[in-house]
């Protein structure tokens, strides 16, 4: 009979649970959980706050009780596993309840502990009006100080999924949102093009997006304002619990009534590293392709560990639902004596910023550039169903791919309906190690509702495949404010279209229907940079030229990628 | 300067002149369309009737005149070529509108006539209330016997994509429909038990579905109701172009207003058998996976012609957009030097059925019996995104597999949302060779509004995974009414659900999370046949129960899938 032991109870650890009974019905199985709640929806929490999900108990999946009828699972709540001690193959508990403690022995331990959110050593950030969310409690301590306090204002810290998702919770509940973030974009698994397009949703809103910013000093300022008695029904205004003055690494101050700091997670290593468990170079628990860490009787899955990366090969950290679920499947299997090895983390990610969805899968640009990692990318700007079918929308794809072998790198997009989809496809072909030239003949659902004849991902692939096979000659957003005297800069779309969405300083304009009979007012002499709303056109008035003698090059997205690249 | 003509300008042939004169900025370009219109939507058609797309110019993606501007392409509408002579590389073009005929020579040709739909010899069809729905001038007439002869009734034979979306057209008209199929289920490229949630949605509109009935005679009843004139604003009804009696070949009698033949197309073939090319054993135009006929200097693409199927390498008739518009820029790649190869026809489609949409990918269990490929085969339920976030529906999910290479042979699915991206991501899947085995590592975008940390398609291939190492002994639907003496049937579920959604005769009923405790009521010498509402529970109980000692098999898919086959 194998006894194992599993240190934290949701996602990972809840996943491995349930497989291990499956696998075994005489396996003795304990799982421990420090806080109250097991398999909790914890990507639910932002939407319980901000209203979509009105019925707090469904965001509980499971309870310890269900664990045991269904699974036959141990669950131990308010129980801490506080040692390991490997010699004897047992760990230390504390129960949180009573605080006493006692020790469970173990064939095999997973540990699954997660990663908590990290908050940076600010003066005055212990206050009763900061928080962060990482669990039930977080969320319930959350709303009660939007309930107690009746925030006007909220700021959040950190432009990532969870900063994200609560910047839209509190909008959503009225409430005037600020939100700050170091970095000069939102969404760092995008590159800063990418963002814009989140970026100027997110302003659309009438959020205070504060990029480039820090949060330097929190002054809390507890509540002077008496209760006005005879108030009654007016709801007058009483910030029961004070209020709070942030003063930002610009100098800028801001007064606001709540506080969310979401700039990250960390994951959860004391207990690993304390049992002298090797840790990867980034931090997180060390395991191989089993989920096994360097003691072969631990295995460690989700937040906690470092994964291998998908593209790279080398050792990452993605703190994602989905890799710790199948992981905690897989290390269970590997417990109770299969041969199952972990096959790398693409890091597929999707966050929801208003009506507006962002993806993405694989390496960004900037990961590229800095492991000097050759690519070459593609944008496109195509209609997520047939554009005369109601409800079509643009979906905005970046695609990186290697020059060399075609393979996919990384891809990115953003839109409002169809992104998910089109990731999926991305994220099962780079899986599947397939090549731009492959893409091209992808045969994806079509009718008019669903998709288009040349879907997205074909027309994306189309682009790359022309530039590998040197039909295009691309330019960059990035370069166009670059262009020097030998180049022209040409704007090939209507002059109605120059005038409502704009244009790029100093452009000429010839429309791409009149260009085969004006190409005498272009000098062949100098290199014609060709811009049109998305690309297709200027692929279109590139061939003519090119095909007619002249030097040229194609903005590759044309005006919608250079435009949002600013948002 | 290569000279190329075209034969039809839809699909296929507007895309072989884009990318032809993209390529080539000196080749001659002429296409042919012996129609009013090019390159318009025919997809789009059934969704104008229907009004859904308002504004018919939307359908008109392009004209003679934007093709000029454009692509500089000669494009003569209501020229019908004749004859192709070989011998000396010319075509014999009439001009409709003046009768006059004349010829023009080619380097190249491309054939992309299209299929027309089929129209049985019935008794009575020619008449004035019976159309077949092609193009642009079918499109009107439809229009116009809506308008003129405003029908109470309308019929449609034949439950393929156009016959589903014209039902939908007409009922949205507030029509009521009858839909009339020969076969024992719509939609022939998914199985029955698959079509069954079709069936249930259609019925569920107040269609009346006929499934196994034919058309067999038609009678034409002018009109003899004269109007009367003092009606005025009244809309009395009329019936201006009178009503057809329809007789079935079960002798049933049916009186309409409007009769729409969609029972299937026949691939364009006389201009290409008169010339001596060479056709396909299903009667399309042969063409190798270059795209040329049997004539190297005449190329074919789109529904006219047969193309491999990707999974059997059979000749197939597949008459999708998506196929024609890829060959047909590939065969102007190749008509123009280039050495572009078609990678073979998944024949991946989808249907919009009022709010569901089913859709597929591969081959399907009928045509895998009949070809004798080895196949087994996995249905999950899975909601199409987190079930704690609102909006999420179930998608049902089939997916057959080789049991010996774990290969995907095909997919089917149906449901309200997010069906698309999972026959979408199963496609990829499949054209690049990965096996169930792979699909279990598939890393989708998941937060809640968009997916599940465990997508559909994860459980899908772990259900599958399962069956292949022999962890799940399986069950389909179909068995189970011929279960035998040693076989006993356990409803897992609880007692409510068998109360609201109904049970299987002679089951007996323990909840799962009962089992443990009340296995001895179980016998040992009997296999037990285990069913719940999708087959995760029974999974578990499975698992209990063959980890006791037990015999056990679980249903597939569950209840849902058992009773929607019924549908």
């Amino acid at each position: 009979m194998t006894k194992i032991l599993i240190v934290g109870g949701v996602a990972g650890g809840a996943s491995a649970a349930a497989r291990a009974r499956r696998l075994s019905e005489d396996a003795e199985i304990i799982m421990f959980e420090r806080g109250p709640f097991v398999s909790f929806a914890n990507c639910g929490l932002p939407y319980h706050i901000g209203g979509d999900i009105t019925d707090r108990s469904k965001l509980l999946l499971q309870t310890p009780e269900s664990f045991l009828a269904r699974f036959n699972v141990d669950v131990r709540v308010m129980n801490e596993v506080t040692k390991i001690n490997r010699a004897d193959k047992s760990v230390t508990i504390k129960n949180l309840l009573d605080g006493t403690e006692y020790t469970e022995s173990y064939d095999f331990l997973l540990l699954s502990p997660g990663a908590a959110p990290f908050i940076p050593q600010i003066s005055g950030i212990d206050n009763p009006l900061t928080h962060s969310l990482r669990n039930i409690p977080d969320m319930d301590r959350i709303i009660q100080t939007i309930q107690m306090n009746k925030p006007e204002h909220a700021t959040v810290v950190g432009g990532g999924f969870i900063g994200l998702e609560m910047m839209e919770a509190f909008h959503q509940l009225g409430i005037k949102t600020t939100l700050i973030e170091m970095a000069d974009q939102v969404m760092t698994p995008v590159d800063k093009e990418m963002a814009g397009f989140a970026h100027a949703e997110i302003k659309s809103h009438g959020i205070d997006l504060r990029l480039g910013s820090a949060l330097e000093v929190v002054d809390y300022i507890p509540n002077d304002h008496v209760a006005d008695k005879n108030a009654g029904e007016s709801h007058e205004h009483q910030h029961l619990q004070g209020s709070l003055e942030l003063t930002l690494n610009n100098g800028d101050k801001l007064n606001t009534d709540i506080l969310i700091m979401a700039i990250g997670v960390r994951p959860e290593t004391k207990l690993a590293q304390e049992a002298g468990l090797q840790l990867g170079e980034l931090g997180g628990i060390y395991t191989n392709d089993a989920m096994q860490t360097s003691d072969p009787y631990i295995y460690a899955v989700g937040d906690a560990i470092e994964d291998r990366d998908f593209v790279t090969g080398k050792a990452g950290f993605v703190p994602l639902a989905g890799p710790a679920n199948r992981q905690g499947r897989m290390a269970a299997d590997n417990m109770l004596g299969r041969q199952e090895t972990y096959q790398g983390t693409q890091g597929t990610a999707i966050v929801k910023i208003f009506d507006l969805a962002v993806a993405s899968v694989g390496k960004n640009e900037k990961v590229l550039k800095r492991e000097g990692i050759a690519y070459e990318k593609v944008y496109v700007h195509t209609a997520s169903h047939a554009g005369y079918y109601p409800g079509a929308e643009i979906v905005s794809l970046k695609m990186l791919f290697s020059p060399e072998t075609g393979k996919i790198l990384g891809a990115q997009a953003a839109g409002k309906d169809g992104v998910d989809k089109r990731i999926d496809v991305l994220a099962v072909a780079q899986r599947a190690g397939m090549t731009v030239e492959q893409l091209q003949h992808l045969e994806l659902t079509y009718a008019p509702p669903y998709g288009s004849a040349k879907d997205v991902i074909n027309q994306a692939a189309f682009v790359a495949n022309n530039i590998i096979k040197g039909d295009s000659t691309p330019i960059h957003y990035d370069e166009i404010n670059n262009l020097n005297e030998d180049q022209l800069l040409l704007d090939v779309r209507n002059p109605g279209e120059l005038e409502n969405v704009g244009f790029i300083e100093g452009a000429i304009n010839i429309p791409v229907d009149q260009l085969r009979h004006r190409m005498s007012e272009l000098p062949k002499d100098k290199e014609i940079v060709i811009y049109c709303q998305v690309g297709l056109r200027g692929n279109v008035a590139y061939r003519q030229l090119v095909n007619s003698g002249f030097k040229a090059r194609n903005l590759i997205g044309g005006y919608r990628t250079y435009k949002f690249a600013q948002a």
